[in-house]
């Protein structure tokens, strides 16, 4: 039976909704994994006993130490070692556990995972990716969206590399497509880096690792033209912020719009109500909480990296997703794929 | 009295709407202005033959090439001397005109612009911004939105002189925020291209030729905070070309919605219509025609950029701010900045 451990003390909402999540995640898969509850004892055992888990694979463990969103990464990681987050990914590296899920302070998530863990064989630098919505079915997801900047050609490529490894092994892809993010569709367009990274992606496609369709612009991410877009951190943590912007932006616009219809009587409030039901649905594909978390890819273990304001829901989804990670082997194909030539 | 050379043959539905717009816009401003339209006579002469325009300050000049969306700039600008473009920059070029509007091909426009006009006396490199949406009154630029990629610091702190001189000599507003678009709000944060950037962003705020807030992030961008954001034209096209996207992929969403509640018989199609007409209204602010174009800032002359598709709306707001550039001395003031210490 796989252990995931589970920082209870991670992301706005915690350590609530990381028990609800916990217990519901336990409930649904009838046991079938075993939860390991990572936090301040104080905090997190009065909401273990108002619930009725004598049945549940759950165990739970102290740690003194909380790494909070205001802490800096690097400092962090190194003076709160009885945090939760630090113990989780240590019991990872002690395989007392199979994975650790965080929706704490992803720098130092990513920090403490890089330290603790180590990178795969031959990955130059883990990375992280984010889901897009998109016209169609399917999946698009931008890598790297904020963990490496100052990127080099070759970090590009890997990104593409294991994130196709991903889509295809984990996500049940059967080809997934590598676009890269630029200023135009011809391949001598763009800064440098990206000219540069065009020939990479190219000799990759050749090898097989992934395919390559070429560059797309930024009118294509939310098209299905692609399934992996690859771009530097600056970018891809640019856009992710500005996509989640947008929901709020134009509910701040259509809401109003729709009160003054109803208080001058053009519109009835169950027209009104149905309508911006239908307004909120719109902005689904933008839900994070659909995916909760991503793995923190290239690691040599499992990371799960949630959003900041978990839901119950969010944090289940990332339960299963350290669990798919381990099933389908990811990163055992990682390594075999970059041990290639 | 002022004459702007107005490219006849640029932009998707040339030359029709820009006949149009400049008919209208010499009937609106009464004569304040000349128009010396430029493109092919067999296709604009007829258009011009249709309208009664004998009282209009309206000159027609033929020239036999035009520059498409297809031709490569560099190449295009070169052995297209005849073409309407490049005719209209030489006007300018040579004082028989003050200032040059087209909706054609960027690229060809912005190379010409450069060739032929020169850059302003201290001007590094020539910039492009463009008009983002915002959350209350006043204006958010970004910059640079595709002119220059590769940007080193003192090209991304020269983009901010150049443009909070625009803000606040021609858009009138008394004090421009220039924040610099990174990854974290701390000085620390992102790639080192930022690091150096934001260091002289504090040293020209120091000389008060800027008002810098600091680095601002993704959801940061409709939001008040800034009315200049500097990044490198990477991010801003890429920002640009995904937010132009945006009404197409949340229609797609929000309008079949809707017919399926009319369908359904839950919502009747008076309602249906009202609602997509705030729906349609609150991509307003997102509306390129608005503000019609941007100038190529930096050259030494008036160069105002469209976008590939105009109407005779924004044709019009084109040529008003060729005349704006010109009456507020935009570029004096630039010169003039650039040359103090």
């Amino acid at each position: 039976m796989l252990t995931i451990a589970v920082d209870a003390m991670g992301g706005d909402n915690a350590p609530e909704c990381v028990v609800d999540g916990t217990i519901q995640t336990l409930r649904e898969v009838n046991n079938r994994l075993e939860v390991l509850l990572i936090g301040q004892e104080e905090k997190v055992q009065p909401l273990l006993d108002r619930e009725n888990i004598q049945d549940l694979n759950l165990r739970f463990m102290h740690a003194p130490e909380v790494i909070t969103m205001n802490d800096v990464p690097a400092i962090a990681v190194k003076t709160k070692q009885d945090s939760s987050l630090v113990r989780g990914l240590m019991l990872c590296k002690e395989k007392k556990a199979d994975g650790f899920v965080s929706a704490g302070n992803t720098g130092a998530l990513m920090a403490a995972s890089l330290f603790i863990l180590g990178r795969i064989p031959g990955v130059l630098r883990p990375t992280i990716y984010a889901y897009f919505p998109r016209i169609g079915p399917g999946l698009t997801n931008v890598v790297d969206v904020g963990a490496n900047v100052d990127c080099k050609p070759e970090h590009l490529v890997q990104f593409a590399e294991m994130l196709t490894i991903y889509q295809r092994d984990a996500a049940g892809m059967e080809t997934p497509l590598t676009g890269l993010l630029n200023i135009g569709e011809e391949d001598n367009k763009g800064p440098d880096l990206l000219k540069q990274t065009y020939k990479l992606l190219q000799e990759a496609d050749r090898k097989n690792k992934i395919n390559f369709i070429g560059n797309i612009e930024g009118n294509d991410i939310l098209s299905s033209k692609a399934s992996i877009i690859v771009c530097d951190g600056l970018v891809g943590n640019t856009l992710l912020k500005f996509g989640e912007s947008i929901p709020y932006f134009l509910g701040s616009i259509f809401k109003p719009a729709l009160e003054k219809l109803v208080t001058s009587g053009q519109l009835d409030p169950k027209a009104a109500e149905l309508t911006g039901n239908a307004f909120k649905a719109m902005f689904q594909p933008f839900d994070v909480e659909i995916f909760g978390g991503v793995p923190f890819l290239g690691v040599d273990g499992i990371s799960i990296v949630g959003h900041g304001r978990p839901s119950a829901r969010a944090l289940k989804n990332m339960i299963f997703m350290a669990e798919h990670m381990i099933e389908k082997k990811v990163n055992q194909h990682i390594a075999e794929a970059l041990a290639e030539i």
